[in-house]
């Protein structure tokens, strides 16, 4: 086994899902995320921890969702009850064909996404973890060699992250402040509220409310979106691709969408529910070892020089203590570019401009 | 997809599990049962039954248990919560190496089945089925080709199951109305009570508390086991070859046991628990459609002309409402030829001589 395997697996249970001693973890392993599935397992044998694995294989569940007349029972009660009983989800995504469901038709997933919101719901009150191994798919996906992608996933996941915390800090900080942010972009002039919300400083540990490993981004909770978004940065929703979607905002819900490709896509996501069409989160990229995009959200959204926004649920760790922002069975990011012709404005103040922060020296890491 | 997956898929959900809408179903798949786990998830969405698909890998076992001090907590709430919450467990067998777990030690084994008591107990008190899908590693271990043992397994999965029910039913009759089984066959001269306990028909199916498939023995629950037996069918266990076992038992208790290959394995079972050293089955083989050893156990102990034992837990369904029969973490099966050489009584009566039932004509569908 490649050492960076075990590597990831440590990282995974120690420093993002804090796993002890009589943890209950469920661990969801890809068909293709077998080698470090055994890896974590090792991990979580070591920590005494409880482990149940479950299969999260795009191919089951295209072929059950295909099959199923749409008329789902809401929130299965095993499992339900599974993630009740749980501390730790882990997913391991990897699979063998990044568009295994992609002839799933659109009102059987979403009649499946709202039949499982309580499920969904318990699974957020765990110390949830999403991570991916990088498989022969995702570096098609990333147009890379199989390789080369491993490089690239290692770099990005392989941090260190306690020092990536500190330097993301000083903008949660910035944000926590504020109460307007404003993006001024090419197609793109989009103002929300941020007021009373509380960013999360995502160093890809659950201690700082961060789920993802590889992370780095800041990202907090919007309102009362207003403007025009245009999102350049080419992505892969649903199986299918999505190029140049553009999105009007008014009263904080969108009013006007475009696409030059996967139009359809984004109409079936607004469609999902009434939450669908508001944002439920701004974030900002600032990992800059992740330096090319490779069609995958949990790369993409956490690239330096990049800005995403998501249609959908918001997460609660933005929001005061008690209060729930924006609700919805989805939470589909699309991002934007701002290396270059942009700035980023908190209140009136321009706190990023052509990808750069405000207290970055004149070289960033990324060069032209 | 091979027609003969959908046909599995097909007789695993309606004959044996017999699942219907809203049935909360827990499909436990090995890494190289894919293709059955997708033909399963279809018949399931068809039915409208809720799917959690769990990943059984003999991998990620082992390297959970080696990394564990075994001292394992005790039936883990998350996996229990979610098998009290399920009416439907179908584990779908197929790994890459039947030998993955060879090198887990023995007291970790144990240690780790004693913990789980409870959660075996709750997924025994769902409808579950066991089935295999036929892998390279299940041909290998065969002594087959790969495409000669999808042959064999389907051969012995896709049956008349209906009939072979009525055939079947002759020898429970006859089994619930005895009290005492003799079985004499080569360096074997064994008698045990069968006094109360009920036969199971396994047909295949949880309406007959049958709960493998491919099936086709009929058992009951024995006790109070005197005498000696000879276990001559080669097989592996616990990823260990065993060969030529033989064991004495006094007061239904093994007193003495030896094997020219494997005896390290016999005393580790025997050493799991009390009930370990008793009998929880003795079963007769009616599948004729099984024609040769293929060294899985799933196929061995079904086969026409075999009688297996097994150590350790009874099975409910073979005791009076109320009373539970042998009790212990391990269930593990022996088996004997009975072609030649040997007779089977039951209360002094010789039911069948060579392998040949007293109802059967000379010539049987096995020729010599």
């Amino acid at each position: 086994m490649d050492e960076r395997v075990r590597e990831h697996a440590a990282v995974l249970v120690d420093w993002s899902a804090r796993i002890e001693a009589g943890d209950n973890v469920v661990l969801s392993a890809g068909p293709d995320a077998h080698e470090l599935a055994v890896a974590v397992a090792e991990e979580l044998g070591e920590r005494g921890a409880n482990l149940l694995a479950t299969y999260s294989s795009g191919e089951v569940t295209r072929a059950y969702l295909r099959a199923h007349d749409g008329d789902f029972d809401e929130n299965p009660a095993h499992e339900r009850a599974l993630l009740e009983e749980s501390d730790v989800y882990l997913s391991l995504g990897g699979g063998r064909n990044t568009s295994a469901t992609a002839d799933v038709p659109g009102e059987i997933r979403q009649a499946y996404s709202s039949a499982r919101t309580e499920i969904r719901e318990e699974r957020y009150d765990t110390r949830w973890v999403s991570t991916v191994h990088p498989t022969r798919s995702l570096a098609q996906q990333a147009n890379m060699a199989f390789e080369e992608y491993r490089e690239f996933a290692y770099d990005a996941i392989l941090r260190d992250w306690e020092s990536l915390a500190e330097e993301m800090a000083r903008l949660k900080d910035l944000l926590d402040e504020g109460t307007e942010v404003r993006l001024v972009s090419t197609d793109t002039d989009l103002t929300v509220s941020i007021e009373g919300r509380t960013a999360v400083n995502s160093a890809a540990s659950v201690v700082y409310d961060s789920h993802n490993l590889p992370s780095g981004e800041v990202f907090t909770a919007p309102a009362a979106t207003e403007g025009v978004v245009s999102f350049d940065v080419p992505m892969t929703i649903r199986g299918e691709p999505v190029r140049n979607a553009r999105m009007t905002f008014e009263d904080g819900e969108v009013v006007d969408y475009a696409a030059e490709q996967g139009e359809d896509v984004i109409g079936e996501i607004l469609e999902t529910d009434a939450g669908a069409r508001r944002l439920g989160e701004l974030g900002i990229g600032m990992n800059r070892g992740i330096d090319r995009y490779t069609d995958n959200i949990l790369f993409d959204e956490k690239m330096g020089e990049t800005i995403h926004l998501a249609l959908g649920r918001a997460y609660d760790a933005c929001l005061p203590d008690g209060e729930s922002g924006n609700d919805s069975a989805v939470h589909v990011d699309m991002i934007t570019d701002v290396s270059a012709d942009s700035r980023l404005e908190i209140d009136g103040e321009v706190i990023q401009e052509n990808g750069r922060f405000r207290w970055e020296e004149r070289g960033s890491e990324r060069t032209e």
